[in-house]
């Protein structure tokens, strides 16, 4: 085989799994270049006749059933899609053009969490609401700061977004005023889905958490600013973030990413035992967002990477079940924003936009220092290294109207 | 019929639901006074033959597929029961000693999201850990603060949880320490189930949120004082809670409770038109917390009620979803701590035992300010009206040490 789409974010080496819509019935799916395949399709070219599994296992609306299958037959069976097209033609087997199915949310997702683990977004956050002086609060460098978050509104990409509706504060008022959020804003962040579980009162040692990631994916979490400036004390943003997020459709498994690994950044102060790991744990994952106005003008708001996180996902997950909290098949935790350390890698338009101080030119001309209705939002992601390519194509929605 | 069990929680007013394993199997089950009946028998004495059900809907691990049916269904079940028991010994159908068998978690949960809605409880709050004179925060009257929890860790009643560890700041330290909690507590609630769905988008108002709470139970969401006060900030409580709670088995429904009703606090400020309603939206259900030692003395540590509830669930309900958050069946939405006026109706020991400075005395002469290893704590709810009474039973969890 020539044609290994190796520019392609789906080439050869990545094989990720998502869950395509095919006349009405959804199927276990993975992707090359621009076709998609179904995995029932390429079980009937037996592919995998040597690993023993269920019957019907690739007819689901989710992948969480394949996903309970344990990384050795999970992998098997990705290992075995990559040996036969390094060896068939693609066309031997039954496919979709990716840009014209269906793709449904990956896994049925449990409990999502959503970390705040980027220094820079961190320090920013604080800079504008707190005190520059002292940006991080003092739990920060200890533990992976981290909250619930909404499972059922988490949405595929491609499924647009309503600009809710809640209570603020006005500047200067002493009393709350309801309607249309004014500052809605995209937090660029990446997850992942736990692949194996533990126990209530069981902990994930951190060197063993890499054994309970199955993948990742990009993620979106749409956040109303001023509902969440006035609603937030003391429990945490709720309705500032419950109305959406946005989950790319295919979920890249940390097998793929292997190529990318690179260095954590030294954590200072020491941390604690339990969230101790020397090796490299961060990915190197370019990240880039793009607001698409309604004039279908693109303007590249942010170029930022996975490797800033200071927390690790496996320093998240150690961290999450240190007290016993059990992980289940499908959980989402995401990263919370990935801010780089310069402007124009910073995750939210929050930060690009600073406040609102400095609002950001389109290409048509306009200015944002949020998200205006019509706008929509592309996250993307993409690894390389040498002639290897790994991506997790689009995250993307379009922000539409208050009713 | 004589004995309607009209002192029993489970009288023939109540005709809760919950699920009961037999035999390994589970069943769609109600309870008159101490004996638990499946819904699959009495289907077979024909008292839903006026009903269209679906096969098997009385075998499932979960309510949700029953409570799925609609309200105008699942109320037909229940009065259907509650006349064949006023007409018919409740020998003429198999019966099970409610003492013997295994009751488990009632529902399924998606999302599961607490409230902070008693006035006492979070005012009490302010004024051990923030300033007296300002003990509520602004935003504290406006709107019923609520944050997102952890589903996977609900608990049916009976189930042991393990002292968690964690990550606390000692008092005058400058950095954290790892080791089992210091500061169990209990935390006495309520929660109510969602029993119909809205899209994602859409509002519930909150003329029309009643239709959407299928029933309540009892929840102690248990809380580790000293992991949450160092980890809350900026983005609320997170390990400190979600290591486990604890839930009532039986569901007494929306319709039971209905002789129970009562006006609703004044509230003052007015609210915003979307949270505005005026009537009867509160319940008097009598609260107990018992706190029974590991030589098996009990001691009542709370008399409280929840008719004391600033915020009415149906004003929890339409502020949750007024920015479009969707709900589905099995969300569960709890109360938050239910406080009230006095320290013996206190609904927290962090409140019982004022941040440790008043210790309480128990029956066998020893004190607690927090929850002791081998404590069984047990929570208890029932509302009576003359000759009615409707109650939830019992809410009880065993501390284990930490390991």
């Amino acid at each position: 085989m020539q044609n290994l789409y190796n520019h392609s974010d789906f080439s050869i080496h990545n094989i990720p799994f998502g869950i395509v819509v095919i006349n009405g019935q959804t199927y276990v799916s993975t992707r090359l270049g621009d076709e998609v395949f179904t995995l029932e399709d390429l079980q009937g070219k037996g592919l995998f006749d040597h690993l023993t599994l269920p019957n019907g296992i690739f007819r689901s609306n989710f992948l969480n059933d394949f996903i309970s299958l344990g990384k050795k037959i999970t992998s098997e069976v990705r290992l075995s899609i990559q040996r036969y097209f390094k060896q068939n033609n693609p066309d031997s087997v039954s496919h979709y053009p990716a840009g014209e199915v269906t793709m449904s949310l990956p896994v049925r997702i449990g409990d999502y969490t959503d970390f705040y683990s980027s220094r820079e977004h961190a320090t920013n956050v604080g800079i504008m609401f707190r005190d520059p002086a002292n940006a991080l609060l003092p739990n920060w460098l200890h533990l992976p700061v981290g909250y619930h978050g909404r499972s059922s509104s988490i949405v595929v990409s491609g499924t647009d977004i309503k600009r809710p509706k809640g209570q603020t504060l006005p500047v200067d008022a002493d009393k709350p005023v309801f309607g249309p959020s004014k500052q809605i804003d995209f937090e660029l962040e990446m997850a992942f889905i736990v692949g194996k579980e533990n126990a209530l009162g069981e902990t994930i040692p951190v060197d063993k958490a890499e054994d309970y990631i199955f993948g990742l994916t990009l993620f979106n979490d749409w956040s109303a600013r001023d509902i969440q400036k006035w609603e937030y004390v003391p429990l945490g943003p709720f309705l500032a973030k419950n109305f959406a997020s946005t989950m790319s459709p295919w979920v890249v498994t940390l097998e793929a990413l292997e190529p990318f690994r690179v260095e954590s950044p030294k954590q200072e102060p020491e941390v604690l035992p339990y969230l101790q790991c020397n090796g490299k744990y961060n990915y190197d994952i370019q990240l880039d967002v793009i607001i698409s106005t309604a004039e279908n003008k693109d303007t590249l708001v942010s170029h930022s990477n996975f490797k800033y996180m200071y927390w690790s996902m496996i320093q998240q997950l150690a961290h999450h079940t240190v007290n016993g909290c059990n992980m289940r098949i499908g959980d989402v935790l995401a990263s919370g924003t990935i801010s780089g350390p310069t402007p124009d890698s910073y995750g939210s338009m929050l930060e690009i936009a600073w406040k609102g101080t400095k609002p950001v030119t389109m290409s048509d001309g306009t200015t944002r220092s949020f998200i205006a209705d019509g706008d929509t939002v592309t996250l993307k992601g993409y690894a390389e290294k040498g002639d290897i390519r790994v991506g997790f194509g689009e995250c993307t929605a379009t922000l539409l109207p208050s009713e």
